[in-house]
C-alpha cells in the first residue's frame, strides 16, 4: 500500500506512526528527515526509520506518502519547499493539533500540490516528547480526526485513511473550524488553564511549601503542565480564534462561582460541582 | 497507648484511620458512630470497626481518643454534643480540609474541653470516598497538618502527634491561617477550577462531542471534578476567606495570558509556560 513513507520531524508522533507503518501498513521504506542531526541519528539507532535524510527535496519527491509531523510553526516552509516536487499519486499528511492555520498555510505554500495535502490531527500523545517515548500502539483505539477541504483529492483522503485505520486508530472527518473549536475546548484550554495556575502559584512568596503540601488532586490537575511548553505556546497562538473565545467563557464561569463563594450561595454552587461532577463521571464510565 | 478510640463518620479517612491504628497504634477497641446505620453496617462487616454505636453521646464518654471525621458542615453540633463529657485525659481531634472555620466551631462548641481538641488535617484522599475505600495505609508518607493554637493541652497534641506518626504519616504544625491559605492555592482552588471547566463545557452546544474528543491530558486535567461536590462546596465555603483571593489571583494571572494570545506575544507567553513547567517538573522530581 505505501512504497516510500517520507517522515518529516521524528519525535513522538512521527516516530510511532512510523513504527505503526512498519508493523500493519507494511510500508516497504521509511525515511526520517528532521532538522536536528542527532535526534534523526537516533531515530535510526532505535530503527524508528530505516534512513535519515538531510535534503528535504530529495526525500519529498521520491516518497508516497508524506506525513509533515514537525512542530506547527515549521509547516508553513515545509510546504512551499515541497510544493512541485510531490510525485504524481503521492499522498501528503500532516499531525498538527491546530487545523485551519495548518490548511491555510499547505493552500499558500503547496500551491497546485494543495490537492494532495489531507489535513489530519491523531488524538493522542502525552506530557512524554521524543523519539524515544514512540511506540507503534500509541493510536491504538485513539481518535483521529482528518478536515479535507474542498480540494482534498478523495484518492489520497483514503489512502490517509487507511494508514490511519492500519495503526488502529478511529478515523473521524469533520470540518476543520469545528476541529479547532473542539480542541480548544477539550485540549488547548485545559493547557493554557494549567500552565497558568502552576505559574500563579510560582509567583506566591510561599511558593516552595505550597508546592510540599500538594496532594494527588494537583498532581493530576497539573501534569499537563509538563507538557512541552513551546510547542504549547505554539498550539494556543495558531488556534487564537477558537481559544480566545472558550477562554473568555470560562472566565465568565469562573465570575459566577466566584460570586457564589463569595455569598455562600450553597445552592448554587452545589448545582454547578454536581453538574460537573455528573459529566465527569459519564466521560470516565465511557472510556 | 490508646484504649478506646471513637470513630466520629467512618467514611474514608475514619475508616482508614481506624484501620492504621488497630494495625500500628495498638488502639483495644475501635468504636464507630455516625448519621447513617447501613454504612456503619457496612463498617462493622468489614471489621474496620469492633462495634457501632448511634448514641454520640455514649460514644464520646467512653473514649480516651476522639476523631472527628465527619464533614465539616456537621462538626458544629458535633462539637456542642460532646462539652462537658470528654474524659479527664482523652484527646480531641478532627480531620477536616480546613482549620480556622473548624477551631471557631471548636472553641465555641467544647467550652472548657476545648484544651483537649488538636485540630488536624491529613492530606491523603482522593476522588474516591466511603469506608469501602478505606485502607491502613492511606496515610503512609503523606503529611499530617495539625494546627494547635494557645490553649492546646501539650499532652493531647502529643497523643495525636503519635496516632498519625505511626500510621506512618509525616506531622508538621503549623498555624491554622497559614494551613488554610496554602491549602487553599494547592487544593481547594485546583478542585474550584476543575468543577468550573466541566460545568463550563457541559453548557456548551456540541457538549457531547467535546467529550467525545478529550484525550488523557484532559482526563487528568479533569480527574478531581469527580470528587464528593458536596463535600467540595462545603470545603470551598468554609475556606472562602483564603479561597476567593487565589481564585482572584488566578483570574489575574488568567487575564494576562488571555491577552498575551490576543496580541500573539510569543516570547512572553512562552516564559510563562517555561517557568510553570519547570516548577511542575520540580515537583514531580521530588515525588
Amino acid at each position: 500500500m505505501i512504497d516510500r513513507l517520507a517522515i518529516l520531524g521524528v519525535g513522538l508522533i512521527g516516530g510511532s506512526l512510523a513504527r505503526a507503518a512498519r508493523d500493519t501498513a507494511g510500508a516497504r521504506e521509511i525515511i526520517g528527515w528532521g532538522r536536528d542531526p542527532a535526534r534523526l541519528q537516533r531515530a535510526l539507532d532505535l530503527k524508528v526509520v530505516d534512513r535519515v535524510e538531510r535534503d528535504l527535496e530529495a526525500v519529498v519527491a521520491g516518497a508516497d506518502m508524506v506525513v509533515v509531523a514537525t512542530p506547527i510553526t515549521a509547516m508553513p516552509e515545509i510546504f512551499r519547499r515541497m510544493a512541485g516536487l510531490i510525485a504524481p499519486d503521492a499522498s501528503v499528511t500532516d499531525v498538527g493539533s491546530v487545523k485551519t492555520a495548518v490548511i491555510r498555510a499547505a493552500r499558500d505554500g503547496l500551491g497546485a500540490d494543495f490537492t494532495r495535502f489531507v489535513p489530519g490531527h491523531p488524538i493522542a500523545g502525552d506530557e512524554q516528547t521524543g523519539v524515544e517515548a514512540s511506540r507503534s500502539d500509541l493510536f491504538k483505539r485513539h481518535s483521529v480526526v482528518l478536515t479535507p477541504v474542498e480540494e482534498t483529492d478523495p484518492a489520497a483522503l483514503g489512502r490517509v485513511r487507511r494508514l490511519w485505520e492500519s495503526a488502529g486508530a478511529e478515523v473521524i472527518e469533520m470540518e476543520a473550524r469545528h476541529h479547532d473549536e473542539v480542541l480548544a475546548a477539550t485540549s488547548h484550554m485545559p493547557h493554557a488553564l494549567a500552565y497558568t495556575l502552576v505559574d500563579c502559584l510560582v509567583a506566591k512568596d510561599q511558593s516552595e511549601e505550597i508546592f510540599r503540601f500538594a496532594a494527588g488532586g494537583f498532581r493530576d490537575f497539573t501534569r499537563i503542565a509538563s507538557s512541552d511548553p513551546v510547542m504549547w505556546r505554539d498550539i494556543c497562538l495558531a488556534n487564537r480564534d477558537y481559544l480566545l473565545p472558550v477562554l473568555k467563557d470560562f472566565d465568565a464561569h469562573l465570575h459566577r462561582v466566584m460570586a457564589l463563594v463569595e455569598r455562600g450561595d450553597e445552592d448554587a454552587l452545589d448545582k454547578v460541582f454536581e453538574r460537573a461532577k455528573a459529566a465527569r463521571d459519564r466521560f470516565k464510565n465511557r472510556r
